[in-house]
């Protein structure tokens, strides 16, 4: 009996893997060209076994920015969206804020106004609507948002507002022994309640910006307090420290489309032998957003794209290199 | 052709799934009992499908704690006699030790009066071993001393001073779809260079104790130097926060061995659901150590054992449930 199911497991594989299948393009939503060209010549480099640039399963690790990489960052970062939204939420709470900045310019919808007093406002903002609950209750939060709230422009949930050829890059970077880590200036705890489901990128693969927090007993349940102090900034600098700490290993292909991600980029390509780095350019007005080094959300510096070409990373037009950015999109 | 493939692949499956294979015992190192028994149910519940305790997959995280629970930590933390060994390496750089303590005393071969300073004493020693040099090149020292260096007491490389039935429980804790991760006081980056090898660990599922890097160029290369600054303490209260922050779930089994992992135990059975806490007890003077609650190193105080009882966390006794402790060991 154990031998006929052998021979019939081993004729089964055999007869699979000869049988010829219609290849089918792992990057359907990306135009042929030599963007595309670029990424699978690089997985087939360092996959090939006994190709002087294989590497080991283990070692095939890839890093995604997620803001204006995998999904949209205009008109602002959607958790800037979701933290305006909570001062909403919150204002009966605090009839203070009707005088004070810069919760009155926000309460009276002028966004601009409030964000005037830069980063002190910002981080007052991200004070109140982030920190001084348990992490559970700030996960339910984060999720009750995003499994309602719409993007502006495109009036679809904001987790479709994710770039269909970076999600079929994911997949096929994971089909091809890779694992994917999002490494993103973010914070880590609001993108970890909908990364797997929607990017397939469980929890533990999340690197971001966080807060501290407290562990305690409340009520006599074990808990963790988020606490309103800066904890760590993934952001510049900060990546290649924030890659350390979480993964312990050098990427060997690294996606960003902004300043912030340059030193990601310059870190993977450090390691030496065969590497992949990308930068996403947003140069589709028409299906997206056109912007680059004159925004303040997601800047592309022209220093940016100096370096890329200095250093040979690729740039990804969306306008060119991408033959669908929406999965919603009309074909 | 298809057809055949299909069915005949069918076919094999069926038969694998239905062909009576001799049931080998995945904890072969466990006496048989009650601790044992309540890990082999522990599993069986939560991987039924359609039971009330099943778990999916993606959720099915686990934590050790390294120090007492993995590998031994008597006559004391491996970590502290690494630091020890590379205070010798680099005495001949720094004549000044010879008058300073705490290394004048440990260049004397006197580790109790070096230790004498308590945690600042420990402090110093600490960064001028762990700090100063890039990741890579600590990464380095740290390989190099584990290939070669021999415990005093067993005369074999600490990566052979590890319990053989723990390795069998990571072993067969992955095999039933768990992600199994370390979770120690100790560094993050003294453990990663050999955890994967040793324990089928990688780098990313490791979590411990940390100091600060920062990213620069050094000689045009892209490198993190380590500073001599606490990045985060990994023990007691810390721990459920290092969980948070690198794995973003909550554990449903954990493991431990002292009062370092009380928290972690609370933390992993406060989430509800069929859950396992277990403490290792160092209770065999012949084979491995006998402490607990006298020990500086590994504590398990008298309130650690009485809220393991309180909260139904398994005891482990090595004396009694462990046939064998290292693989070394002679039958």
């Amino acid at each position: 009996m154990k031998s006929l199911r052998s021979t019939l497991i081993l004729l089964a594989v055999t007869l699979a893997a000869h049988t010829p299948i219609q290849a089918q393009d792992p990057l359907p939503s990306w135009n042929d060209g030599k963007t595309k060209e670029s990424i699978v010549e690089f997985v087939a480099k360092v996959t090939k076994e006994g190709s002087p640039d294989f590497v080991p399963v283990a070692e095939r690790i890839a890093t995604f920015d997620n803001d204006g990489t995998l999904w949209a960052e205009q008109p602002m970062y959607f958790q800037l969206l979701f933290a305006l939204h909570r001062v909403g939420v919150l204002a009966p709470q605090h009839p203070e804020w009707k005088t004070k900045e810069p919760f009155a310019s926000l309460l009276k919808g002028d966004v601009k106004g409030a964000l005037a007093g830069g980063e002190p406002a910002i981080a007052q903002i991200v004070v109140v609507t982030h920190a001084g609950m348990t992490t559970a209750e700030f996960e339910k939060i984060v999720a009750d948002w995003i499994a309602t709230a719409k993007h502006p422009k495109f009036k679809r949930p904001y987790t479709e507002c994710i770039y269909q050829p970076m999600v079929e890059l994911l997949a096929y970077l994971r089909a091809n022994g890779f694992k994917t880590f999002i490494v993103s200036g973010g914070g880590i705890e609001f993108m970890r309640p909908w990364t797997e489901k929607v990017y397939g990128v469980p929890p533990e693969q999340v690197v971001g910006s966080s807060i501290k927090t407290k562990y305690e007993m409340r009520d006599g349940k074990p808990v963790l307090m988020r606490l309103p102090e800066i904890n760590f900034i993934d952001d510049k600098t900060g990546k290649p420290v924030g890659i350390n700490q979480h993964i312990g290993r050098r990427p060997i292909a690294a996606f960003g489309n902004s300043d912030g991600d340059q030193q990601m980029l310059e870190y993977t390509q450090g390691g030496g032998g065969a590497r992949l780095m990308m930068l996403v350019h947003h140069d589709d007005a028409v299906r997206e957003f056109a912007y680059g080094a004159e925004s303040k959300i997601g800047t592309f510096s022209d220093a940016l794209m100096a370096e890329a070409k200095k250093s040979n990373w690729a740039v990804i037009s969306m306008k060119d290199d991408w033959k669908k950015i929406f999965a919603f999109e009309e074909k």
